[in-house]
């Protein structure tokens, strides 16, 4: 359970001992994530995605984030013909669910990792680099970290900032809603996500006893 | 959030001015449930629903009953035109998930219809008998209450007794999977069940400082 | 076509020579049912559940019960790996197509039994007791049995008891919807539903000269 | 239910007071038909459409030619502002069930508007000619009508012939699969349609008593 | 891309070494179909059918019809055990889209055999007769070809002639909606229609440079 | 039809006189987009999504962000309350058919909004700055613009600068997949796309004459 302000995400991590088809026999593991939100994780309910009989285009967009960020900080030679599936649920939202489930999601995924290290199924650390990710924007002309929901939805531009432990840049995202931003402030963005994203690494160390 | 053993239900209650179609102008409140379980609630994952692309028949069916049940202690017309929906996720689940989804249900129904009483929305409480459910079984030939998962699992028959806190029945559900059972059975399973009851209403009460 | 007052319900049974995947090499039969309703078989027309693109949570919840009760009178080690699906389909509806259906389904696998047994196929007879179900409710405050469509739409409390020809139980649904009962009422429905169930067993021996 | 050798069709015509939006006010009226088959009409049970989520293509395309032939012997107007809802519903099936769909479909609609009249709901008869198909073939060489099964599924042509009680056409489907025929078999084709349609208008006729 | 009027169609074929499960080791090839329409293509704009979750009824009978269509001029012994997929996207719709489909579908399957053929790995031609389809109706009590948009949706009776190089028939549709039409206005059609193809035939034989 | 090396994507605007629900009487324009691929499109055939059943999580972040995207550029006020679709359908793909989307569909727009100010329906332009998209990614260590497919598919990392005419950022995505960059690789990327960009616009104002 990850809590950034009042954002808090359950996640767990689960083993599979097999790969999906188009990687058998290639050696290599694989991370994958799924995401949901309770349907009163909002301040108003939210239809339930199973109800509504698919998941939204946003709830996709969102779990195909985490895997593929998750996965770049994955040694998937190391890590050997297994699936580790991370679940991001948010149970209570207020801005930043994505970032707060990158996160968390990469401290699910340590005790994972370190429970098969452990049990001598792995012999090499397949977790080359911890993953962390920020959520920033412009919010009344100001670069702005970690937005709640109130400032969100007001800020004509916003973003993620994924990286890792030693600032590689995993990716970048920064979305403009009926407004545009110049270079100067996507620097200073970055400038800030930095700093951010080494404060939640000092933190996902703690949580891991790392 | 409601602890039952090792079955954790997190249930809420959310407030709609509007009742379903089939109820306009009727002057009538109206009650209903949805439930889900996190993929991770139990030992070994489970698909998501939404995934999936719809509630499996399981999941339907639970929903129905917890809704049928809450509203047999509700005076409709005492609620008014408006709606309120349960929702029931199982962060963990440990057996008798949807037993505890409606004794956890009725309390949050309970502190949403407190708040409309407050504010001097509803003149008359419409909840006028709390409703309380325990699972049963017959395990190794004796009848048990609140069966555990390795319990429910083996037991050839299984199932609910939903209650109101006077003792009145609400539903009696007894399937057999490839077994049967006799009257005899049946009658100590509702003594045992009597008396479950009337412990979760005490608990009920607690909660919501009745 | 089983006929219980205006109820007409088509049940047939179809065997299959393999078993679903959870049972593969098991040595263990298995039977399975489905339910559906022809649009006009009652006295409005409903909507096709092929056209609204699913099975509603009614259909889903009557065609597993029918299953479970059916399998509640088998030896599946006698049955051996086969599978026998039981289609029930309502042709006409007045009220109790569940337990019409259970009882005509116990028919349709009688005889398709029969003609396993007597093609040699099967050795010992796998339907070890007949499995009949009647409807029931609380009509007016008097308990009753059969209720057709007028009295059941009314009925604050029904439900369905299934047994075999020797009195066991397989199934008790007993639900209220915006109403309860108490004890006394239940089990004098039970006194009424053993005596149906009798009725209705002769009447199977009878449809498959046992 | 017609019964056309040994294909049994269920038809029944089910009134609404309403047209289809893109009919609204338009003073005209409506026929539409919804076609099924049970899973056990046919003599190895089909998977049902509820169960697969959507109706087939064949589903489809069937039930539009059911309601496009009985709007072809309608006069809209002289409806007025009502839909009828044909309902045709293959209980055992062997060949021609679209045909016998249409006869059979004709006689309920006939019917139905036949009680409209009576009431005085309706002033001048809609139904201005009957509506009868028959299937045929090329069968071993020789044109054939009202093919049975094997015969159907070894036809390299068949096709349909829907026409009026006057020999008007209003259908002509004409399909090889895998073969080709010429414009002499299409002929004899046509002479022994024109034979067959007005011996099933004659038991049209006797059915509906005019 | 085959023009006819200002209907465009864009017909490509995508070759598959493998054949659907049915025809597995059967020796014999197949050729199918998918039809699709832009949702500009009309002159207003059209739902996309990937939004609306399925193919419509429409969309489904047109592309059996093509694939149908296209077999009845191919050798399937002679085409060897792979698939021919025929994808006929409408780029720009004026009536006739079905029959441009299926004859640029043929230009399409040529050049895809005529590429098979050079390779050496097919040895004796499998198309045995050009396919080749021309839409026709009665518009204002005449028979006319090639209906473009504007006599199409107001002719009450329109269809498809779907021939061989040779005048062998493979379909003949011919359907009325709200009226009816004569055996002589179907010859009329069918003189009209042979005229029709064999211009077909020829532009084909051009564009294969046969 | 925008070319962009061996990519093609026919884009068009299409009007509509209303806005969606939730911009009722906002008196605010909408912009929206649609993106689609044919099945041929690429050199192996592809499943059609219509088939599929709905479109994919590919497919449903393309459209949003080619409509956030094209918003960016729009005074929604000086549109008023008309919604234009713009629907990008990739005819050949080789790389880059969101960036060529995003570039062709602003040409499309400002046609359509050329036609409504000429017909005085909109009396100032709404299209305040072109918008136009690049592709570019890391490709064996080196930042390159433009990635066709086969680059595309190794390139460890890659991404999409969209911007105005005025150099204003739209959108910045950068996204590695199993492997990471650093922040100068980033500003490398970003000195490239706004010499690519300023390239597009002048061929957009040389296509619409502006």
């Amino acid at each position: 359970m990850i809590r950034v302000g009042d954002t808090h995400v359950l996640c767990t991590a689960s083993l599979e001992p097999r790969v999906p088809p188009f990687l058998k026999g290639a050696g290599l593991g694989w991370v994958t994530a799924e995401y949901g939100m309770l349907p009163r994780s909002t301040s108003s309910r939210m239809r339930r995605e199973a109800t509504a009989g698919k998941q939204g285009g946003r709830t996709v967009e969102i779990q195909r984030l985490i895997g593929r960020s998750l996965r770049a900080g994955v040694d998937r030679v190391a890590l050997g013909e297994r699936q580790i599936t991370v679940d991001c649920d948010v149970i209570q939202a207020d801005g930043g669910t994505r970032c707060a489930a990158i996160t968390g999601g990469w401290v699910a995924l340590r005790l994972a990792v370190n429970k098969l290290i452990k049990a001598g199924d792995i012999l090499s650390d397949p977790l080359v680099d911890p993953v962390a990710a920020v959520s920033c924007g412009i919010y009344a002309g100001q670069p702005v970290l970690d937005l709640d929901y109130p400032e969100d939805s007001e800020a004509g531009v916003d973003g993620n900032f994924i990286m890792t432990g030693s600032k590689q840049l995993i990716e970048v995202q920064m979305s403009a809603e009926g407004a545009t931003y110049n270079r100067d402030q996507m620097n200073q963005l970055m400038d800030l996500a930095e700093k951010g994203v080494s404060e939640l690494v000092s933190a996902q160390k703690a949580a891991t006893n790392a």
